[in-house]
């Protein structure tokens, strides 16, 4: 109930910051027999690793997994599944020259002031580090969505700041279609623009927001739960909870607020073996319940607070002051959220099916 | 855990759908020794009820609280409070003729693909009607914020398709200048024109969209918790799960996804006996804690689905049919949503206060 | 979380105080499509109710159930159900003379300290009137048990004071059988002693404990959660949530201290179509997991505490002074807590077997 | 909510079976700024590992805790704890030659029907190792509660088969004093009495189970909730949790059932600075609020299913077979049950004392 477990009948709960031992989670409610190894949770892993090209820092985690229960040879249990990625860097204390500057639009004053104490160094929990955790769960919720539905998810970056990815057709996108270039964007004439202006930035010592899209293919219908749990309520509530997010939109989004009702109402089509919809400005949920159509969402993610360039800031206790990151940092973030944001839409999708499978369907559910 | 509860230490629980006996919500973990009475709850539920005016449906609904458990003398006792609003049409079958034909991005196909089963009338569940018990509970946490904290929660129609409110003074912003027109836009000029092209909607028996803005003043830093619980992940689970909205945005929103670092940054500066940042682009939120700043929230809801034009659609059972609602409909519906989201939003951060006041801080917290 | 929620996927809600306008309950979760009216919930309220003989105290109340939400046209609609009871008595202060003394052994002090005011008159929540809401959504999920799995939920009065129940026949123990006399105690005999006993302490303004069995017949083998929610687990928090309930055993209870384990043990054998035990000192609950075997469990209950004779006792403020009960006040409540312990049953069976559902299992289960 | 994890602010979740990598678990609740070490919680865990004396199995296992995260430079950062201990043995298939046979009251049948799968060897998840994540949960909680209330938690084993601890001044008990023998037994001559009896059961291959009582001093009146989180109930709740306990006692518990109102009502009288009882019948609890008194209760533990006695059962598929342990096996575990209990019924307090620290009171509890 503090904040650091996510989902009701699929649970992660996630502990770990920047410069501790390690970062991890358990994740309980995993159906047991499934097979399952480190091989299936280091790939989502990997892709979100920085230092993977020069569009992102050079600092390199090897971010190995370790399962540490839960699994038996190579068979889920039932158990929870605890998780485990040793930090590289345990050394508390780098950012030691900023004890007393809280970094402009980071954690540093808000931590301390909830806690009244706050981690020395880098950005303790706050830190990206702490997706490790959900990545590595998400990636277990992704592999039996895909094996029982065939559930497919895939997010890309679709803006750089003013740099937006043209429309596609998003039924043939794939990951590695987005990981076709070293920024995500799955518009190769795109993402060479998108890599310039992250280069140009670099080396301004400035950073820039993005857009991130996510298309999840063949989630039945039904997923999702009146009133308060809407699943497009826990996309929501999960995609905001990852840092530097600051937007949602499900299917047409802020677009809805242009349109009238005979625009955006979606009309009811046969489709094969089941009941479609023509358009999809609903994003795939009506009434906060999966109707079937691709479930379409967007974040927009902000710039990375930490830049080298100086700005004019206060300390804690109000002087003026004038701050300039040291190291490198990244300019942009949005590529290497992709696997985290798959990996959190994974779990709401997980949690969802388990609840919907928990409930008997009244009869005459068959006559459809 | 199946939906209909919202909340961790201030816990709300609704039931009631648009056609039984009625609706309403237990509260539970209301402070004790709180002054309430049923004129405490009125004013809000009033405010969200229909038939208020020509630009909303002209159903009357009285929707007139009793409070049924947890006040004694005019106090609370810190027991649950239970809520009842008696339904004034407690017929089902009124929308009988459309039973075998989903309406259009309402959720007559998906509670039916959920449960087997749905509410022969209405939107049952489904329905706005669900939103009383919100309502009702929100005032209740709301008071408590105001007299605890002197905290202001102030929404307003920032957007009717296309014609949008200009930009005001915030901290000038009061309900009173919000409900000065009936269509809840605080610039009379622009109202004006919202309620001419309502007006016009409704007469072409079609509907539109709209964004509704949020601002809350005067909330302590350190509520919200990191890392899953962050203040603005339940603002915006909150949000999503009321029907038709479509996007959240949190201060700066999409539109960080073109803003460099440099300029995103909220710098550091001393306010009157407090750190507080010169711009709010975090909307008064960093690192899923609140920071002392304004809150600041968007969102945007689609036009209501239900409209008299015919629609083409199919039914049930995949047959291709024309569909046009009888009666009158609401063509835009923001207006009637802005006690809605004030009272979600008083919900979340008065379980965030409460989440808070039980965390026993570090001494030095007394510091700063 | 505040105390008033019990259960995970059926989960109920509990509202009302002794003296307030009612007593009731939101009961989510609830399997779409099944047949419910008030005439299934009204049986288990009305064993619950006080007045109805001799041995219990003559006030009486009405206690008639009404579903004000969830159901239409007598079916489940998936949704949550409202239920609401009115209380007959909705003047607050009848106890007002004890204001200034908390009684003993009473929910008066500790009230008062918990929440820093509590009801005037009554015992307020602590009341056992608050039960009602628990015995009417027991009955619902007593109803769906009964006819998915023929699951049976027998309680009875083992013993009062020092008269004991002899052992039975627990296969044929019927509900008809534990109401054919007032005091719920099967065997005839000792239930006339039982009658005497009780009859004998109202004329001495006294009151008496006693033990209360329960056996849950055909409850499949798979249900509880290891670790933290084992069914045992499930099942002493149901009990010990209870007013006046002071212990609980499920199989041997106390008596597995004086065994051996080669006594103990449950050996495994065939029975019709699966796997059984010889003995069942289990009590049907083997590592937190149904094994199939009746459900076999035993609950002690305190005399009540509000008794006619004069007690030596302490105002609020310290003072000596001494409190005799008026009015007429039951010496003996086990025989009512019948339904009600069958009801926190059916709660706790209901929750697991809606887990259990949830749960994919691996393939060779079905090898057995 | 999948059964591994305890508690609502202060919230435990464990991981781990007998041969993976290792048990721990992920504490979140932790106040910030406590000076925290694994020296605080190796201690307890010490208590509760085996070898440590012949009365208990000589399998040796060191059990040194790890902190993983969430404490920096000595002090807790509020952030979740993650914690670990290998394990020594992690070699799965040891008990292969049992795979076909079920062993009569252990877990292996119900994980089984539950999963469908199990794991291959020891307890698995059913383990007593599962409780280390909870002790070490716990030592934190009690460090906690000690430092602010002066809260003190001591168990003791109060029989052994049929050999009972005789009554003690409870206000003397310590914990060195319940050490003083290896079988926990705070009065000597009876120790040494029980310790004959498990070695005798040694040589007979067979086990024998015991009670164990605990007394908690100085909690604060005002912690538990109710209706449904009664602090009585939550305290058998986390009993009932751990592997082998078939009973609960809270106060006067089973005896509660033979005494009349007049016997069992603890009178109210001036105490130190609060208003206190006379007896405490109650066991500290009263309306499921603690009263300030001592908190009492009591369990049975059932004598170790695992014996080297042959046995007569059925394997998995029906057929008639016996079954003798191999290799050396605890006669007894009530001693080595102590920590655990102590440790759950820290995390129950704890989690209670956040609870009530959230709640703001009326102004009047003052007043006393």
């Amino acid at each position: 109930m503090s904040g650091s477990s996510f989902g009701r009948l699929f649970r992660v709960s996630t502990f770990g910051e920047s410069h501790c031992a390690g970062v991890g989670a358990i994740v309980d409610g995993v159906p047991p027999g499934m097979q399952l190894s480190e091989e299936d949770i280091q790939p989502q892993l990997s892709r979100r690793r920085p230092g993977q090209s020069k569009v992102n820092t050079p600092r390199d985690e090897k971010d190995q997994v370790q399962i540490l229960s839960g699994v038996e040879q190579g068979r889920t249990l039932g158990t929870p599944i605890g998780l485990f990625v040793p930090n590289q860097d345990q050394r508390p204390g780098d950012y030691g020259e900023m004890s007393q500057i809280p970094r402009p639009s980071h954690a540093d004053f808000t931590y301390q002031m909830k806690y009244g104490i706050r981690a020395s160094s880098g950005g303790g929990r706050s830190s990206a580090r702490e997706t490790i955790g959900r990545v590595a769960a998400g990636a277990i919720a992704e592999k039996w969505l895909n094996e029982q539905f065939g559930i497919e998810l895939v997010a890309w970056v679709s803006s750089c700041g003013p740099i937006l990815c043209p429309d596609m057709d998003e039924d043939l996108l794939t990951r590695e279609k987005v990981d076709s270039n070293i920024i995500r964007c799955p518009d190769a004439a795109t993402a060479e623009e998108m890599i310039d202006l992250v280069g140009q930035l670099r080396e301004e010592g400035d950073s820039i927001g993005g857009c991130l899209d996510c298309v999840i293919r063949n989630t039945p219908a039904g997923w999702g739960e009146p009133a308060f749990d809407k699943l497009e309520a826990l996309l929501a509530h999960a995609m905001l909870s990852l840092p530097a997010v600051k937007a949602f939109e499900i299917g047409s989004g802020f677009h809805a607020a242009v349109m009238r009702g005979s625009e955006h109402n979606d009309p009811f089509v046969q489709k094969e073996g089941r009941l479609g919809t023509v358009t999809n400005y609903s994003g795939g949920i009506q009434g906060g319940i999966s109707n079937g159509e691709d479930i379409r969402f967007r974040i927009a993610i902000k710039a990375p607070a930490t830049i080298s360039r100086a700005q004019k800031t206060a300390t804690f206790s109000g002087e003026e002051t004038e701050l300039a990151a040291k190291g490198r940092h990244d300019p942009f973030v949005v590529n290497r959220a992709v696997p985290i944001v798959e990996s959190m839409a994974a779990l709401v999708l997980m949690d969802a099916a388990l609840m919907q499978r928990a409930r008997p369907l009244a009869e005459e559910t068959s006559l459809f």
